[in-house]
């Protein structure tokens, strides 16, 4: 078998048989296949696509490119939960010690922060004392004591795709669909849950900009790992705007908590319910209503916050910042921004407001840059809102005040306005299963 | 300026600038952009394409790569002949003389042997003594005395094309019009003679199938070559059997002997004498007619054989070899095959011929291996002839008896037999200038 016959294949419209896929993934994970090979293959499969069954054999080839986890021995209820990237999304933080708290497993890898988008990881990391970093029989004896342990992803999870990505990321091959599809769902495969709720988001702060593109990927990654042996749900999100109000690390945790004790911003925790619910939903084979009930169940008696403090003290974090998030530092500069008009706001470009929160300190431009924890953006208005001129619409946080007029541009023309009331944004698109 | 969005530019359809073409020329020679980037990029221009316009720059670009050859000391009639690869394509020995004696300035480089198509250097180095490598001030000389000299190629002769061609053979990116066009016009234009007439060969022993095929790359070079500033003619030719009845480097001298001497196989003589006619027409712009005429005048009086030897003993070569051909080398074994049926000859494949007599030693399987010069393929049938059970077909010619019966097998099973006789085969398919 050779690269060259493979590559004239996909760029002719062929479709791979699992072995040339298998040659492949093997090969250039263990660097037989040169880089410039795999760009003009990734190249081809941007033009010429790939079948379901050619998507699912890659899937499952760079999954076990390196190490898959087992999770079997916790049972059949294993959850784990994605997103495709938003700016002030934390919906992993509310959504994981609920479904714990429901008696689903949560026993999940999550990412650090990648260009404008946060990462649950880096927020986890903002609590004094937690610990992303487990042993894996810290890590199961965890999820066997208290049902959920979030942690970072292994060193060697899915190396083939690792490579491919950075790969894909200089050679222009990032926007090809069964190769993001492929991407995630190997992660999951090789994260070892039985249950994968996908939060697919869309809009200007998301990989994916319209409902439609969203619905293509989300149907791709539900077939993908259907046919992999998993039970998948996909709910597609609007990320036109930040979702809450807070972006940044401390601010999302302090965000998280309060939806957890039962308040928090209405469109997160309407996003945070419904996808807790199809978590539970999936592994109790329940209808969506029946999970809704016990979702906000857990919510007002408190057993989802008692779960997250479970979490960050096994995790070494200082449970005290949960229950007083008062107590997490403050920055040196909170600056005010105020309309210069007056209006309703038509829209946000999340995107915009997601690199802005970065410049602040809240995430890195580069993989060696420190995070401030304490930088961020709170949102006062958002999409929909009325403001007369004066109001304030956003504080900036930071620790250094050198871009804090570059950020008040940034954010002001991210913001458009309008003389009318806008149309109400539309939160869920779809779900997918 | 980014490769990543030169790329993604042209990924999306694009057209790119003279500046994002020069861009991606001179960093991938001088080795700043890698390979991986090249090659996607590559396999973008193959799913997209180029206009005539980034076609042009792209060519621009990779003759000034390198070594631009200034002939203009040479007058305004120097010319240049390049086939697009066949078997048995001895047409350079016969044309370049027949030019040069009708007063045109044939200063010409010519190439070795690639694949299944034979090359004019190793062709014109079968001839004892013959050098192809000349300095400049001796290959200047030469064409100032005699009006023509044919070398190989200077080692700094478009190093972009070079490197980009190598990097196109191992990626599945060769069979894209805009860079075989580019790639065989860059070449001509630093080579530096004002008309440049091309024989684009189609057919089973040829790059292009079909006439179809060849028109388009043959339109697509004129085009360049023309907004280059240069003359073009495209002559399209059969190259469905091999051209003459030998193949082979001492065999194919002979026969080009014979066509000088105004002997040789039908098929090639005329082909000859029609694209020797395009040559002098195009230096001293005259009719074809007019053209055609001073041609035959050229062979019958001798002067075209004359201007032969004079370039074979300039160039160090013995020219009693061409005066007696029969002073040439015998190889050891004179193989017969013969028809096992009665029939007309339908077709014959070019291709599998042309690697047929590699592996009788007449070209080189890899870069390193020697060349038997005596080895090859003599055919004493062609399409359209009437062969009878027994009737030998062709003689094998060769040192090297280990592989006869793998050739002969090959070789019957190219050669397709019919009871009707078939349509005369069109030799030259159209001219485009």
């Amino acid at each position: 078998m050779r690269m060259y016959d493979i590559i004239k294949k996909k760029r002719d419209g062929g479709e791979l048989t699992k072995e040339e896929i298998r040659f492949f993934v093997e090969g250039y994970t263990r660097g037989d296949i040169p880089d410039y090979q795999a760009s003009a293959f990734t190249m081809a499969v941007f033009f010429s696509g790939m079948t379901a069954r050619e998507t699912t054999d890659l899937t499952l080839e760079m999954a076990k490119s390196g190490d898959m986890l087992d999770l079997s021995e916790l049972g059949d209820k294993t959850v784990d939960k994605h997103s495709t990237g938003g700016v002030g999304d934390k919906v992993t933080l509310v959504v994981a010690p609920i479904a714990a708290a429901l008696g689903c497993t949560v026993a999940k890898m999550s990412g650090r922060g990648l260009g404008h988008t946060g990462g649950t990881v880096d927020k986890l990391e903002s609590i004094p004392g937690f610990k992303v970093e487990l042993s894996a029989p810290e890590f199961f004896k965890q999820v066997k004591d208290i049902g959920i342990s979030v942690i970072g992803q292994s060193e060697n999870l899915t190396p083939a795709d690792k490579k491919l990505y950075a790969l894909r990321d200089v050679t222009g091959t990032v926007e090809s669909l069964p190769l993001i599809a492929s991407s995630i769902i190997s992660k999951k495969l090789a994260s070892g849950s039985q249950h994968i709720v996908l939060d697919v988001t869309c809009g200007s702060g998301a990989f994916m900009k319209t409902p439609a593109d969203a619905e293509k990927l989300a149907e791709a990654m539900v077939e993908i790992g259907t046919l992999a042996g998993r039970k998948m749900t996909a709910v597609i999100t609007n990320m036109d705007t930040p979702l809450g109000s807070n972006i940044g690390n401390i601010l999302e945790v302090k965000e998280a908590v309060e939806v957890l004790n039962g308040g928090g911003p209405e469109d997160l925790r309407y996003v945070c319910t419904e996808i807790a619910s199809y978590m539970y939903a999936s592994c109790f084979d329940a209808s969506i209503e029946e999970a809704r009930t016990k979702v906000l169940d857990a919510l007002s008696s408190g057993a989802a916050l008692c779960k997250f403090k479970a979490m960050v003290a096994a995790q070494g974090g200082d449970v005290s910042y949960i229950e007083d998030p008062s107590l997490f530092p403050e920055p040196k500069y909170a600056y005010r921004i105020v309309s210069p008009e007056d209006g309703y706001i038509a829209s946000m470009n999340a995107e915009t407001i997601g690199i802005a929160s970065v410049l602040l300190g809240a995430g890195r431009s580069k993989k060696e840059d420190k995070i401030d924890y304490k930088a961020g953006i709170s949102l006062l208005k958002k999409t929909g809102d009325r403001v007369t001129c004066g109001d304030v619409i956003a504080i900036l946080y930071t620790d250094d005040d050198s871009k804090l007029l570059e950020v008040e541009n940034m954010l002001l023309s991210s913001i458009k306005l309008s003389l009318s009331e806008p149309e109400k944004e539309t939160l869920i698109y779809k779900v997918i299963k």
